[in-house]
């Protein structure tokens, strides 16, 4: 048996999310199915978490075992032709024995998307949140700094009480403002979406996340940007521990697991020994974003 | 009655083009009704061309005429409550009355994205031509340049002969490497994706299209960009008319309206006489890109 990692990008909106279920799409089943065409066998993918429905992944990481021989490469492309074009596996490594994508990750990173501009743009609209009305983003970032450190985010769950604590560790979130991709807009001879187009990228990393919470840690910083809570309103809403005082949750469109941390020694494709530092997976069972 | 000009983008992905046909999703079909219903009365509206199905459009102009008398923007925002999703009205503005999306055009900006890198990548997948291979964008330019000018195009044009004349005056042709939208990479730190991944953007103006010019010349010019076929080559080619010789018609996926041009006069909208200097149009009851 080998153990290989892959790391996946998959466009999310016509999948009920990464876990497989009977009669819908998932990722998991269409990448399973996948394996079982091409390598002949049946074959249980393990992905870093599970990713709810419509969520995109950058760099989701699958860890399996085979019998297959074939180079990881071969694999790569083998793979491609039994996978529907929304999911790609944009790498494959073998890796030493008993790596598991979910139980030895460390830290995870997921991207959030919003288009702030007067006007939609149709291009977009699968992979980001619109919103129309301007943003202040130096407000959300200094909202977003009380969330930073290690807190109980109960106030940022779906579902709460899970079964398992909700105190997480957000080593990092930022918000930038970038560029809209200039070729979807029409070039500056034609006035067409004149104006202060703009892309919110928010970037956020911790240990672990709860259900739905970087859409609801989102959802509440768009009420931050436009005004209505200041950042110590943020921080007293993360202490009362309460979901109901925090924003909406921010729509799946714009949510991207981006990558995800592990121990040195298992990124490495090497027969490395196994490390015992692995400090995630305390709700290993539970639904990820 | 007013006479109104809109500028549209929309994600072709699943329309069967503008023309409205009975039975079938198209863009103009989704306009006419979201018209309807928002001012209450029928109403026609005429594209300056008429895309094809799975084409998308950054700069569709559109004209029609209404009995509404709300304010062009309030008219815009009216309209987004009954679009779908995929069809933005960008901008709209009063024109002079008479002013004719289709025969008052005097040329069309078109724009083919193809996403050049090994690994394919599921964001750009509905809106891009994905090719694994290298191309050499220095000799695809050499042949492209071929290409401009008067010519009669009937090798570059599907369901040839049709009706009208098949010459047109290329007047820019130009192909730019462009970055990929960084926000879809996994960022510097994570070595997914590495390598030579670009974006290749061809821009093309005429004073009008046959069916399928750009895509087939596209389709020819990857052959080029692949070694297969020289400019010389591509002369040839145009010179023979026989679409037989040419490449592939590449996938809709990659190709955008961008923006169509109108004497000066039409543009600004205020009440302005009408030039008598349109020169498009002769084919103006053909299907156009």
């Amino acid at each position: 048996m080998r153990t290989l990692r892959l790391i996946l990008a998959y466009d999310g909106s016509r999948y009920h999310g990464w876990q497989a279920q009977p009669d819908k799409p998932t990722i998991q089943g269409a990448l399973e199915t996948a394996l079982q065409l091409f390598v002949g066998e049946k074959v249980v993918a393990y992905a870093s978490g599970r990713t709810d429905a419509g969520v995109h992944a950058i760099g989701q990481v699958v860890s399996l075992e085979t019998t297959a021989r074939m180079p990881a490469n071969a694999f790569r492309l083998g793979l491609k032709t039994y996978l529907p074009e929304d999911i790609v596996v944009r790498e494959v490594h073998e890796v030493p024995s008993g790596f598991h994508a979910q139980f030895d990750a460390i830290g995870k990173t997921y991207r959030y998307l919003i288009y702030n501009h007067a006007v939609d743009l149709p291009f977009l609209r699968p992979y980001t949140f619109w919103h129309r009305a301007p943003l202040d983003v130096e407000t959300m970032q200094a909202a977003t700094n009380e969330l930073i450190g290690e807190h109980d985010f109960r106030s940022f769950e779906t579902n709460w009480p899970n079964k398992a604590s909700s105190v997480r560790t957000v080593t990092a979130a930022k918000w930038t403002v970038e560029p809209v991709w200039n070729l979807w807009s029409p070039g500056a001879e034609v006035p067409v979406v004149a104006g202060d187009e703009r892309m919110l990228c928010f970037e956020i990393s911790a240990n672990g996340f709860l259900y739905n919470m970087v859409r609801s840690i989102v959802g509440t910083m768009i009420h931050v940007g436009r005004g209505k809570w200041s950042p110590a309103d943020v921080r007293a809403i993360l202490q009362a521990g309460d979901r109901r005082l925090a924003g909406e949750t921010a729509p799946a469109t714009g949510l991207y697991l981006k990558s995800v941390d592990y121990p040195i020694t298992w990124i490495r494709p090497d027969r490395t020994v196994r490390p015992s530092s692995a400090v995630f997976g305390d709700d290993g069972t539970e639904l990820d974003e």
